[in-house]
């Protein structure tokens, strides 16, 4: 997508092989492009999220298995390094999907090709990825251009946390339907969540939009529930960091919250998705690990001072003690539908089941 | 109640007439002492949240009344001083309530007597506060007790902003309970919604319970559903800006959501509150004028650099627009009680009524 007016993507191969990312933890102040070079560079860019959103940690992941097959073809190293990026973040299980897919194919392949191989295969997902975005982008105008065909006027949509293309490798998933109405002239408005404690939504989201030139407004995550009392939201479309087969969705913390007070109001709560974030061995939402984060994270923002220098602030007591629970689960229940590249289905077993081997 | 083993209250007259305050946008990073010395100054006060929660800004424009009495006996100069403080800030009622009250008594006394009459009414206003915050306490003891009997290990509590003794002239609604159920040797642990834009529950809710020793965690707004779901929390007691005679709570933004995931999760959700906050003509929450801040609150925060200095910095990018209502409504349904001064009563007409002219 854009960055005053030039395309981007989230991760990239140059033609030197180099794995280029932009480094997200800079956004929205600055832009940094970062090269990583070692699987274990992979790994820190993830633990430490200078890339974030389950796509693409999970291609992050496939390029950082391809660093270690360009420092070593013994399938043993590999493997360890690829173990150690699947434990650098719990939840979002597009990770483990991406690594074992890699790791699969190494296995089998003849030694000498595993470096090359593996780079093949990392920029085939990478390209994949896109394709899903922009299929889940189809589905999704789908449900916009309707509302929109019936209120025949804006159509808000409240987002939370980034599920842009800063979430994948491009596009999006709960984005790439707002970027589809955009270019079908749809007129919209987005709410954006401003996401706390990492404010991806006020730092990423709102990047994003303000670079496409989508109107939108950034709200506190508390503002939610009154904008639907209100009449002021017509949609939420979020993501998903792991869905169960049976249609529970595990997203960023909060979201449960949104899901709630949209099932309250009669407001469409959508989930948009690959289907690589459907993790088929758990039935229930509540059996997924939600990762607990650092607590600095809630004592600690980032902003900008007044000499306009980017600078780290604590928000809270020196001596106060925090929690930081990384995401939540919303029961299939207060889902209206899944947007997945394969079409949108209702979050239940059987609906899902028929995604399986698609 | 203590700051730093010292007896403070939020606001008081010392032995000169002179009205001061706790500054609390110092809060929690300095503890600033202003005097208010015009009528001016107290709707200065409370227009930019030197002072804030309900009971604190009723009493404030009380003593504000004073001070204008002060200046002048004229009857029409104190109305005209008096309507500037009702109209500083349109949510909290009790704010209308008081500079009523006091208007009414000036109305009728002798000119001459304004001044000394003026200042020992609010006075009293001031003094009648602490006791209803006090019989607040031991009224939402018992709730607080009775799951500890039943559960028989730490009690949870989760707020929502600050109605602590911050919000009150001392002890407070939503901390009274809390701070009775400490005196009473309960266990008891509170979780603080950091309540976003202005944070006072990581930055006054914190400090206050850090002050008196209250083992608490803050965190982010988003967390409340995620933790109700895992059974973290017991009951959450929050406070209220205005309640209508029928029983929908409009209090701080955000606590809406808060309500929604305790119902879904039978977890008991209390409001308390002075029954000064009730509105006797607006019947439906939603009829309720719901304040409009200025968005700034959502882009700047306040914390300490690494220099321990304390700073106003941009969290958003400077052409991002933000909304930022202050308030949300509760509808009765999702209220399990109403904590008054009088007794703990269900949120109903009925129940309600019963109070008018205690």
């Amino acid at each position: 997508m854009r960055v005053k007016n030039s395309d981007f993507r989230t991760i990239w191969c140059d033609q030197n092989n180099s794995i280029k990312i932009i480094d997200q933890t800079f956004l929205p102040f600055e832009l940094v492009i970062k090269e990583i070079i070692t699987p274990e560079d992979a790994a820190e860019s993830i633990l430490n999220m200078r890339v974030r959103g389950a796509p693409l940690i999970g291609i992050t992941a496939a390029f950082g298995v391809y660093l270690a097959a360009r420092l070593s073809n013994d399938i043993e190293y590999i493997r360890k390094e690829a173990n150690k990026l699947i434990l650098t973040r719990p939840t979002a299980i597009n990770l483990k999907w991406a690594v074992d897919q890699m790791l699969q194919l190494l296995v089998s392949c003849d030694k000498s090709e595993r470096e090359q191989v593996s780079l093949n295969y990392a920029k085939s997902l990478a390209e994949e990825d896109i394709l899903i975005s922009k299929r889940i982008g189809k589905f999704g105008l789908k449900i916009i251009d309707k509302i929109y065909k019936t209120k025949k006027k804006t159509v808000n949509i409240l987002t939370h946390c980034n599920a842009g293309w800063l979430a994948a490798v491009d596009v999006g998933t709960a984005t790439a339907p707002i970027y589809e109405a955009r270019d079908k002239k749809i007129p919209i408005h987005v709410w954006v969540d401003e996401t706390r404690p990492r404010n991806q939504g006020a730092s990423l989201t709102s990047w994003e939009l303000i670079n496409e030139n989508i109107d939108h407004t950034v709200v506190v995550d508390n503002a939610g529930g009154h904008l639907m009392q209100n009449d002021l939201v017509d949609l939420v479309i979020t993501g998903s960091d792991r869905t169960t087969f049976t249609g529970d969705v595990c997203n960023k913390i909060g979201t449960y919250l949104k899901a709630l007070a949209a099932n309250a109001n009669n407001v469409p709560f959508y989930v948009a998705l690959p289907t690589s974030t459907i993790d088929w061995n758990i039935s229930k939402g509540e059996d997924i690990e939600i990762e607990e984060r650092s607590e600095n994270e809630v004592h600690f923002m980032r902003g900008t001072n007044s000499n306009s220098n980017t600078e780290n602030f604590r928000i809270t007591l020196p001596n106060a003690k925090a929690a930081n629970y990384a995401f939540d689960v919303t029961p299939k229940e207060l889902v209206t539908g899944l947007i997945t590249e394969h079409g949108i289905i209702k979050p239940n077993e059987f609906e899902i089941s028929k995604l399986k081997n698609k």
